[in-house]
């Protein structure tokens, strides 16, 4: 976790203190249950959510100096827990395991990370709806391989990343239907000494679905698809930034960052103004992918369960997720702001002479008779002269010169090939599809 | 793709006939809808139809030396298919663009090598189910850490496993909806010179769903959602192998591969019966997973396209599927002949003289008014002393000679801790929720 | 293995009858000395290499026959050699196990791939290095962020990437040390039926260093440092592969790959002229990159050994080694044939009216006396103008008419400034690092 | 980073002010040399010296706020310098870029993070050193596949980390010194505007090498190279790591990580000794690999350099570095403290009915005459009758009472073959190659 690549809402998750306050809820909950049961005295609960209710701090740093000596984190917290609420916290933890407390307890702070993440979504379609709608008829050049192809719209590239991340989201919500999942089913996951129907209750209690089999722990292929989501979430982020760094390299310039008053682009070049926001994105984009793989390798405990996943997700539980929240709300940031230049679309649009209406007349062509083969030679050796012109040369004038290309097309019939209007007809059937 | 960890049923789907033919499929259902529009003369789609229906041999050679001229994979195609139908084949391909067709065979590709994988686990899960079932009471030691915790039944560990690719089939099956789409929209997505009837037309027909905006290619987002899958999948097989591998080493001895009669476990070692099939399969687990990092990284593709992705996924497309398919039916073998030994299990549970009973005795400490942590000592210190003895001395009678421990708890009491089948009364109801 | 992207020298290494050969040759070498120690008979090697001299065919399909029943690749080698050479070779493969073959072999292999791929980097930098004093000179616009920043000259950019490669080839050179090594240690590397001198012997023989201390494997963090290397070389070749696709982009076009006579960049739109060549080599890169994981992983062995990182290399040993010599050898012929424009260059570099001296104007004002805050608002007034209108005023005009700015410099001094050749007085000093 | 895995040392490398204080030493060096040259007056450095010579306070909060008007790092901070120093700070920075002051910081705190990690590496080994000539002659099963193979010594098992580690320590020698360069060369690396004796004079002061050319930044793919290395480590740490935790199994229980007074296994399981230092440290393996991705990734920067390798860097420097030397440390403790119990090795070993010996009767047979296929026969059919009593047979005696073999071997010819310290003549040998 870095902390300018953090905001408070996600990180409050990941506080100790948050942690230990789901710890404590869960184990309330199932005394409350266990007492229901005759297991323990309903007491026992009563006094802890009596203490509860004062509100009490959190003692992060008194918990910690217990487990320097128990060199384990449960325990050392129960032992707090019954310093604090005296005697009845005893018949806390009965039957359970430390793992019942824990993984349940990471469900719940992935679920709350997916539930900001998903509002984050939220936002960023939001965001990249309304600079759709603004620009749904904008010209600009569409480009295959970085290089000119045939017209589109501004819309239509805002309309594909709100589709892409439209998919994210549905993605999002599975992978938090993954990881929902409450287990307070023993040390082996046999409930040998506790009634599944604590796992019921707690699970009930705390928004989570019951794990149907654990083995101590809740199963780690569910994390793995969660962060694999998280990694492809990411992938599009990259996307985006990556097509705004394009459009602001100075020759191309079709669009740009926002660039704030008193921001310096560079110490030594004061004429700079660089898509840095963009670049960091696709920086923390390669970090949240890299996430992935050891989630990926924790699959594999050995038996019912080992450790080795835990210190894995210490450090990605909060880094992919925090790192996420803050990536998906820079790029809204930076989709809400952008500032887009129409005008300067239009002259990339004109400067390759025509050359985008190529396929038409290649088509034209092929209607009116010539062979598929004759008819690209035909456009490709006058395309040829304006692509070695730099666009200095007109596609259409050099068309209407060829005469084995007007023994084929009139000149009228030429210049029906160089609408631009031509090729925005549908835009409207692909927002509908996109939008609604 | 190594031959020897492929099957012919998969292998076909990547060859370059299959690819072919499915590209022909799609060019002559799109012709069709054309001539129905009008575009193009209804007799075309008849043309290559009629020739079609000849089940003409597809000429891979002559395509690839056409290829070597034109250095363009489609039109090589074209070319080749444009001698054998004749002139009215000129008529093909109007106003698409080849990503049209590559990308959605690449659909069809994936979307058959899905339903290879779906039937591959299909039958994993009924071989899990039978074992499962079988020694759905066969006691045997629960681990965690690799050390000895609880007693599970040998059919649990079948039934978690069984869990864990039922959800690995519901992640296939919603991975196989994100990359069966259909795009035929054009140069840059606009369906500009190609009306969207085409494409629904070619979806219908093939059985795939029409993609909402494209961008001549299909958005990558959903390949890299397919390829991660398939990674979660590898690690689930890891996830068994990396068991049948510890149930298989000498001192434990609870499971083996099945070793076949002429079978040589070491050119050195006589002795030797290795479990070299779930080896195996952890290091085709390991490239699964490395497949689905370059699947991330071609999701960030330049503007409307760059074509940097498709030699990735001539790799992986291959690679990925063939793999998994192999591992899945091997996975399948080993558990379906998998040796299973309950008196070797038997004998691991009662090695270490009772200690897997700790837990009882500390609840029922607890539960007759010994604090938790007073409770906790007691059965440690006794516990020790077993665990140093290497399994020689018994909890039981230890405990039953500890007047600190007798104090609280009769000697019957004792005993009652110290029962197998208390562990196993959940069983049927964790049955009744992986398998129904 | 992708046979598109394979070329022949680099295959054979990895065809089963050159693996079989080396087999031979390490069984052969182990038996000659284990003769002269007198553990088995002289005659028996001299068998072994009078049949060898015959020249004789590898029966690849029947060995593999052999191993279908025996299930060990090895055991099926030397039944079938011993099919062939007769009694004598029953010493064969005394006091070695199969991994000693299997590693070694593996080592020979690597070695060989080593040696292509030094050759394929010193071709590459050869190509670099000439175009690179071809272009010592050619002034073009240095970019950071995408953004014009200051001059520099294609020669310079052809020099890191020389510098860059020359690293890689280093880095080679020590890889390849680390997997050129020899273990002929016995079942768990103990030597015990077999002497050390044996080990000397084959490694000798066959170029290698002896292993050591193996524990019937070669350590596999070697093979991860190999794999790693072979991923870090992958990236500087995308690194040039993304240079080139950016200097090719309609906008900026100041270099191009060799477009060939009847070469066709789009089946739809006739004009086009695509980086394909870098865009494959980028693909590449990220499989390449891909590969390193599975290696990493391979490293944690289970005790003397599991078997676990075979299947692994069976997939990366080829396709690592394949393609990086397939994509040097592309990038070779990219960078050999680039078609480079300095007339482009050099109308980039005058695009934006001189913003590109911006640093040198801020200089001098500090220099005479302006505080840099004050030089730096300077400046940026008179650029943001210049960049307004992209391009179409003047910086150097603008400055002359900023009073603030004239109190400092002169218009003299102004001009100064906006020379070009001021940036290129260090060409030589850096090139003489690099090249010498 | 997670702070419960970070050791004070290498924190510290990476916390704001030892950044800023590196940034001070390359100004005031650079600035030095520029007043050699001339450039600005000599008084700027000593103003500069002046003021760090009072050990000034580095005001972190200061600089951040100003950075929040600037954003931009290196103005924010020379700016709060010029606020300290007074009027002649305003000739630091002179001709230089932020990343010429911000890459070679990078280079010092990697340098000096290498320099720890080294030491670890130096610890570790003594460790491992010492522990391995205690048990150099220790009896213990060798295993392959996890299945008992033939004897070894505990020592060996040490020796063979040893060695890898000290390989370990070559490639973090080399990794040091591809990061340990200087660059002060500009906006883009033309020296336009500083001279080159500048970076070298900065460079001696730093124990840095120059970097040969770079392009405003430092390339990329050095810092690659050393990411992948700190992965290859993890990957050995994670083999011992592995190693241990076998060990540890309780079927096995040859060895077990140092349990402490007061510790606890399990909340609920009072009878639990796990090895969670062993396990923890896979899954920080994992963390340390996966981190080698990115900075893969981070190779192909945009032109003369884009930005989105910082973001990633400030993930990976100070992760990947604190983790890996808290793991070292860890590592170093676990085999410091490691409890080793050669009873229970013997004890393993003896559990096979002398299994283990079979090779060395294979042999013998051979040797006297039998064919090895016979010899193979004989002996496995033997062996799986003490394989299949789980080692309550004797091999020895099935063996002295087999016809077949006993017509090739007498009973003292098949004794001897069961000597265990036959298999230890080479240890010495081993030790030697491996420790001198």
């Amino acid at each position: 976790m870095v902390p300018r690549y953090s905001r408070p809402a996600m990180s409050a998750i990941w506080e100790p203190e948050a942690r230990f306050r789901i710890w404590f809820e869960i184990e309330a909950h199932a005394t409350e249950k266990l007492g229901e049961l005759g297991v323990v005295p309903k007491s026992a609960a009563k006094a802890l959510w009596d203490w509860w209710a004062t509100d009490p701090v959190i003692d992060v740093p008194a918990i910690d100096a217990i487990e320097a000596v128990t060199k384990h984190d449960v325990i050392a917290f129960l032992t707090w827990v019954a310093e604090q609420v005296g005697d009845e916290a005893r018949f806390m933890h009965q039957g359970m395991t430390s793992s019942d407390v824990l993984d349940t307890t990471l469900a719940v702070q992935l679920a709350r990370a997916s539930d900001i993440l998903l509002e984050d979504l939220d936002l960023l379609l939001a965001a990249i709806k309304r600079r759709a709608e603004e620009h749904k008829y904008t010209p600009t050049i569409g480009r295959s391989h970085g290089i000119h192809a045939e017209p589109v719209t501004f819309g239509l590239k805002l309309a594909q990343a709100y589709a892409e991340f439209d998919r994210c989201k549905a993605r999002l919500l599975a992978a938090r239907a993954e990881i929902a999942t409450c287990a307070i089913s023993g040390a082996v996951g046999t409930f040998a000494n506790i009634d599944p129907s604590v796992e019921a209750h707690v699970a009930d209690k705390l928004g989570l679905e019951i794990e149907p089999i654990s083995t101590q722990v809740i199963p780690r292929d569910r994390h793995a698809m969660f962060f694999s989501v998280l990694a492809v979430i990411a992938g599009s982020i990259e996307r985006v930034a990556v097509e705004v760094r394009h459009l602001q390299r100075t020759e191309v310039l079709e669009a740009e960052e926002y660039f704030s008053p008193g921001q310096k682009g560079s110490s030594a070049m004061p004429h700079k103004r660089n898509p840095i926001l963009t670049e960091n994105l696709t920086g923390q984009a390669r970090m949240i992918r890299g996430y992935a793989m050891p989630a990926l390798e924790n699959v594999a405990l050995w038996h019912e369960r080992d450790i080795s996943h835990s210190s894995v997700e210490r450090f990605i539980g909060p880094d992919a997720t925090i790192t996420l929240d803050f990536a998906l709300g820079r790029l809204t940031g930076v989709i809400d702001k952008l500032l887009i230049y129409p005008e300067r679309m239009q002259k990339n649009l004109d400067r390759m002479g025509g050359l985008v209406h190529s396929q038409r007349v290649l088509l034209a062509l092929t209607q009116n008779g010539v062979s598929r083969e004759d008819a690209y030679r035909l456009v490709q050796r006058n395309a040829m002269k304006v692509w070695e012109s730099d666009g200095q040369m007109s596609l259409l004038e050099l068309l209407k010169n060829d005469p084995e290309v007007t023994a084929a097309l009139t000149n009228q019939q030429l210049e029906e090939r160089f609408d631009l209007e031509y090729h925005f007809k549908q835009v409207d059937t692909i927002f509908k599809r996109v939008f609604n």
